[in-house]
C-alpha cells in the first residue's frame, strides 16, 4: 500500500472500545468506512462503525474475512495476540507497523529501544526470576515499582516497593509474569505529545499537555502544559526521534517526566492516546483524524491550538456529573455510550474550554 | 416525554442522508445511539449509527418497530409522508412537532405563517390554476418565480418568468402540482440565522452566516456576515419569534435577505441546515449537538463562535479536489461516504478556517 486510499475505502479497526468509537468518527468525517474487529459484545465503536465482527483474535476464519474488507487495518490497544496480527498482516496492511508493536508490548524491550536513541529513561532492571529481584533492588534501591513487562495499563499489573524489604511480596504479586523494577524519578510533572507521521516521513506534534494521574488512571490533560521553550523544542524533538526510527506511521503518544535535569521517557504508546483528547476541543484537525490521516496515506492536518482546554476523564461514577456538565457551557462532553457503569471503567470525557 | 432523556438512549432519525449522518455523530458524542429510517439502500447516516431500518415510509410495521425501538424521534428532511408521521407519534415524541413540519411543508402556509408573526416576506399569490396565474403575475409583475407548494429544494421546483409572457410555459413547468407565485426581493445578500430552542423554552442563536447560492444550490457560507449590529440583532429577534411560536424543539434555519428596508424571510426549514455546517469548526457545540441536545431535553450548549470559517460544498465532481483540499492546512473536511458521484450531488463539505 503506496498510494493514499480513496474515500470510501474501509479502515479496519482491532478492537472497540472508545478509541476505536472516536477514531471511527474521525474516519467517517473523511468518508470512510470502518470495520471494527472486538471479542466483546456490543463494543462502544459499534455504534459508529459500518460493519462489526464480534469473535475472539483466535478465530482465524474472522480474521481473514475482517482482513478482507479491510483496505488498512489499525488498533486501539497494542496487546493484540501476535498470531492474529501475523494472519491479518498476510492480507493487508497493518499501521502503524509491527515493530512499533512489538516494541511498546514488552517494557524491558521499549525501555532498551529508548535508551539506544540516547534518551533519558528511568532506571531499570530485568526481573525474570527472584534472584534478578533480589539484584535489582540493590542496584535500583527504593522506593521503585515492579511492572510486568507485558499487558500492562491503566496501574494494572504494578507493584510498587516502598522500602528494599518489599521486594519478595512484590514479585509474588506479578504471579510468575516476567517484570521490570523501575526506580523513581524526581520528577515536576508529567506531560505528553502526540505526534503523527505520515509515510512520506511527515511529522507533526500536538501541543504537549501536562498530565494528572489519579489512582494510576490519567485524571486531567491540562494546555498548554508547563514547559519552557527549551523544553517544549526537546519534547517535539524526541518524539520525532522516536517516530523517525520506527518509520512510524500513524498517531503516536509519549509520556514524558519533566526534570531538572531534562526530559525523561516514561513510555509510549503507538496509537492514539488518552491525553490527546483535549486536541478534539482545541484543534481544527483532532488527534483521531490526524492517524486516520496518516494510515490511510493521507497529508497530516493542522493540529495547531485554538483554544486552551483541561481535559478531564469521567471514570465511574464520575457520570453522575454528567447533567451538572450538560449546564456548563465551557464544557464539552464526550460519552462513550457504555452501558454499565463500573469502578475505574472510562466512561468518557470533557474538554473544558478555558477562556 | 418531559424528562431529560439519558445517556445511552435511542434517537430515531428519518431520513439517512448527510444531515443524518452528522447528527448521529453528535447524538453518539453525547452517547445516544441512533436508529435511522431510511427508505434507500445504503445510506450514508448508517455508517455511523447504532441500527438501521431500510424501508420505505408507507410500511406500517417498519415504522411500528422503528418508533418502539426510539425514545424521541427528528428528521432531517421536512417531507415525511403525513401518514408515517401519525403511525411514528401514536408511539414515540417527534421533535421538532408536527406543527412546524406542517408550516414548513408548504410554502404558502408558511409564507402566511410568517406574516401572521408581523415578518416581511417576499410578495407572493397563491396558484391553484392557470386562471389564478394570470391575476398572481398581474398583481406581482415579472420577473417573478414560481415555486411548488410542497416538496421543493436545492432550486427543484421551481420557473422563472423572465417576463409576463412566461406564465404559461412556467405553469405548465409544474404539472399540475399547486404552486405560489413569488416576486422577487431587491436584496444585497442572503443570511441564515440557526437557531435552537429547548424544551424548557430557551433559544440560542448561532451567529448569521452570509450564504453565496450557484444554480439554486448553496455554494458558500461565510461568518460573519455582513451585517450591521441593529441587522444581526433583528435577525435572532426574528428567528427567536418564530421558534417561539411554534413552541419549537430543536434546531431551525431561517433563510434572510438583506434588505434596505429591513431583513425579509426568504424561507424556513425545521432542522439542522447546510448553511449552519460551519459551526462545525467554528464553535464548541455545533448545531448537529445543538439539536440534539435539544430533542433529548439537555440544555443547550455554547455556540457562541471561536473561528471565522468559510463553507464550501462540495457538489458532484468538485470531490476531484477532495485531494487539493486535504493538502491544505486551513481546510477541515467533511465528506459524507456517498458511493456514487452525481452532477448536483451534496457529497461533502469543507470548513475553510480564516486566521
Amino acid at each position: 500500500m503506496t498510494e493514499p486510499l480513496a474515500t470510501g475505502s474501509t479502515i479496519g479497526i482491532l478492537g472497540g472500545g472508545q478509541l476505536g468509537r472516536m477514531l471511527s468518527v474521525a474516519a467517517a468525517r473523511l468518508g470512510f468506512r470502518t470495520h471494527i474487529f472486538e471479542p466483546g459484545a456490543n463494543p462502544p465503536a459499534g455504534d459508529v462503525a459500518h460493519a462489526v465482527t464480534t469473535a475472539p483474535y483466535e478465530d482465524e476464519a474472522a480474521l481473514r474475512a475482517f482482513a478482507n474488507a479491510c483496505d488498512v487495518v489499525t488498533f486501539e490497544f497494542e496487546n493484540v495476540p501476535t498470531a492474529a496480527l501475523d494472519l491479518i498482516e498476510a492480507q493487508v496492511a497493518i499501521r502503524p507497523g509491527r515493530e512499533a508493536l512489538r516494541i511498546s508490548q514488552d517494557r524491558l524491550t521499549e525501555k532498551k529501544f529508548l535508551e539506544s536513541l540516547g534518551l533519558q529513561v528511568a532506571p531499570f532492571a530485568d526481573v525474570p526470576d527472584m534472584d534478578a529481584m533480589t539484584a535489582a533492588v540493590e542496584q535500583i534501591g527504593a522506593p521503585a515499582i515492579l511492572k510486568t513487562r507485558r499487558f500492562g495499563y491503566d496501574g494494572k499489573g504494578q507493584a510498587r516497593l516502598h522500602k528494599a524489604e518489599d521486594a519478595q511480596t512484590a514479585f509474588a504479586d506479578m504471579n510468575g509474569a516476567p517484570a521490570i523494577l523501575e526506580g523513581f524519578v524526581d520528577f515536576s510533572h508529567e506531560v505528553s505529545v502526540i505526534a503523527a507521521r505520515s509515510p512520506a516521513g511527515d511529522v507533526a506534534c500536538f501541543d504537549p499537555g501536562e498530565n494528572v494521574h489519579r489512582d494510576g488512571i490519567l485524571h486531567t490533560t491540562t494546555v498548554p502544559a508547563r514547559l519552557n521553550t527549551s523544553q517544549r523544542m526537546d519534547a517535539v524533538l524526541m518524539a520525532g526521534k522516536i517516530l523517525n526510527s520506527l518509520d512510524y506511521v500513524g498517531v503516536l503518544g509519549v509520556e514524558l517526566f519533566v526534570t531538572s535535569e531534562g526530559l525523561v521517557v516514561n513510555e509510549i504508546a503507538p496509537r492514539v492516546h488518552n491525553s490527546g483528547h483535549w486536541t478534539q476541543n482545541g484543534c481544527t484537525v483532532d488527534q483521531f483524524e490526524q492517524h486516520i490521516r496518516a494510515i490511510v496515506g493521507w497529508p497530516l492536518g493542522d493540529g495547531s491550538r485554538h483554544t486552551d482546554v483541561v481535559m478531564e476523564n469521567l471514570i465511574g461514577a464520575d457520570m453522575d456529573r454528567v447533567p451538572e456538565y450538560a449546564n456548563d457551557k465551557d464544557v464539552a462532553l464526550h460519552l462513550y455510550g457504555k452501558t454499565e457503569t463500573k469502578p475505574g471503567r472510562k466512561m468518557g470525557h470533557i474538554n473544558r474550554i478555558v477562556r
